[in-house]
């Protein structure tokens, strides 16, 4: 009897629902040692099924990157959810809707026009949004600085413009950068004493400001503690993948997705197997490159999941994946590798390679598979 | 009245179908005039509206990346369809199913084991698949050279098994290195010269073979014979992008795929305008990365396509993109690029930005926005 997993046709990406579990209960456990709730961030997955286990494991709401999202969420019945990116005024009717259907959407912004905006909008529609202000605590992206003094006019245009402050976030990015425990230790503290000192300034005003969130997940994993911090936001860390492997935060058997792929010809003079895992499987994401070891397109592993060192996906064109299996090795890859075996990708990015496809196929404990579908778009 | 334009909400991936039109005829009447058919490979668009103004225009039939665009154009009405990737053994049951449904679909390979996995298959199950045998060209992927002896063994195989030997077929995929007019006229000319040298090979042995397919649009566009081959397959030419710019084979006026997108923000002291147009938007895809001009993940246009000299995606992360304006234009970023205010972001990559949406938005010469919808996955 064939298993389930030789009857899928490829490339699919896969998940290890075990591994997955594993990820989401470790998270959870930390969070909840640290003393802090965990919002985790569904860009990642994008996938019902996903965030139904983190939720089962003890997550409180879910952070989102598309208002598509928050969307499917609140349909799922998932009502708790923060919109971690800077709304733009347009977007603003689709969030008033969501929020009369009662769902309960938080909203950021990281500026005074921003914040005007908002409150131009809610005031024309009588409604009192929630919303949170992001900080910049690395410099890596958006925010205001913690000592900016646009924070403290941006918290009374929301006040006084009758929203609800619900707090302060941010975003350590540039931990993406890292790769030694001291290094994520100390920008894991950076980040939640940017954000508590933020948080802070503008209680000293006298304004209200409950919430503090931060996170991504090699901080979120790294936090010695997380002293004034109300809740956490991580994604990748459900599915990890080689760009947390090179920083640090997982183990090689706690990554949870790769995508499924068969040999469909060789260059041999050049040691090149070909399969049918390019670009559009894998993405273009080149996380690795500048890391500690650049997996170029992904690290090969056998069809059952075992890394055969050395082996990467070099090259990719659309359709196309083209692996070499570094030195010395090469000499009988035809033989090795027939045309139609099947070998399992490692992806750079979890959230880049996981939007390529419709879909995730989900492989229990008893390697049954499940289709589990995801979202795509906006 | 607002325009359309102003209507969509962000980010969304605009066609401009004049452009896109304009684009078709000039590669048909290109084809026209050199004497050889036009078999456009559809796995830019993965959009009926597009193909169908391809075949409107001349094409004879299409080429294909996956079974399901094939699936997709047949179910469409459009019969004629190659899938131009060496089938793995696994899919051969799909391909049975489309040709016993009446799609005259033909198959490539370019392996002895690959022929005689077609062979036995097709013995199986009575069918005579129509196969193309792939000719690598230019050492950047598959197929096999035009003086391999391994190629009259797979010509042989296939006949002898009953297959029809539709022809040989290259790729000349290493034209997105060159930027020469001589250069890309040198390899055009390898490209015809090393498959029609395939094709008399294979006629030399006493065995049929009527077809001589080439193609990749940088080679189409500088050929200056095609003696000898019958059909071209092209794809990126429909909408261009900045690689093509960089080659040298369209001009900034037939880029026809942008990005709409909406500003969110700034960081003022380091000249940033942050968008709703991040990775997700815009795929990773760098191939502008080592061409002569590196555009990051695109140029930023005003939101009626006006190029912005110097302003560039610098940066992108999933919901974020991140545009400078280069030297010295930085000092009034949020009075000039308000949050809210839209741009315009021509992609490095026509194929791979498409792929990150479920439609385009097709803007008509009137202005006028259609959605088109595309595949996704496979």
């Amino acid at each position: 009897m064939s298993t389930p997993i030789a009857s899928l046709d490829t490339p699919v990406a896969l998940v290890d629902v075990p591994r997955m579990q594993r990820n989401i209960q470790r998270m959870q456990q930390r969070m909840n040692s640290l003393g802090v709730r965990l919002r985790p961030h569904i860009k990642t997955s994008k996938c019902l099924p996903v965030i139904e286990a983190q939720i089962a494991s003890g997550a409180s709401g879910v952070t989102v990157s598309t208002l598509k999202e928050a969307e499917h969420c609140f349909t799922q019945g998932i009502s708790d959810v923060f919109y971690a990116v800077a709304i733009a005024p347009g977007k603003l009717p689709q969030a008033l809707a969501l929020r009369r259907k009662g769902c309960n959407l938080s909203l950021l912004t990281d500026s005074v026009a921003g914040a005007q905006a908002i409150v131009a909008f809610a005031q024309q529609h009588d409604e009192r949004f929630d919303v949170w202000i992001e900080i910049d605590c690395d410099g890596h992206r958006s925010g205001l600085a913690t000592e900016d003094n646009a924070l403290i006019d941006v918290a009374r245009i929301l006040s006084k413009g009758g929203m609800s402050l619900r707090g302060v976030m941010t975003h350590a990015g540039s931990s993406y950068e890292l790769d030694s425990l001291e290094a994520l230790q100390a920008l894991a503290e950076q980040e939640r004493a940017l954000c508590v000192r933020a948080a802070e300034r503008i209680r000293e005003t006298g304004l209200t400001c409950p919430e503090v969130s931060i996170g991504s997940t090699p901080t979120a994993l790294s936090a010695l503690n997380l002293d004034g911090v109300t809740e956490v936001r991580a994604g990748v860390y459900v599915f990890f993948d080689l760009v947390m492997h090179n920083i640090g935060v997982c183990q090689a058997d706690e990554l949870a997705l790769s995508v499924l792929t068969t040999v469909i010809g060789h260059q041999q003079d050049k040691g090149w197997i070909i399969t049918d895992a390019g670009w559009m499987a894998m993405s273009r994401d080149r996380g690795t490159q500048r890391q500690r070891q650049d997996y170029g397109y992904g690290q090969v592993c056998t069809e059952t999941g075992d890394w055969i060192e050395g082996a990467l996906v070099t090259g990719a064109n659309q359709e196309h994946g083209i692996i070499t299996l570094g030195t010395a090795q090469s000499d009988d890859i035809v033989a090795r590798f027939p045309i139609g075996s099947r070998l399992r990708i490692l992806p750079n990015h979890a959230c880049a390679t996981g939007a390529q496809f419709p879909d995730y196929q989900a492989m229990d404990a008893e390697g049954v598979v499940h289709t589990w579908s995801r979202l795509h778009g906006w």
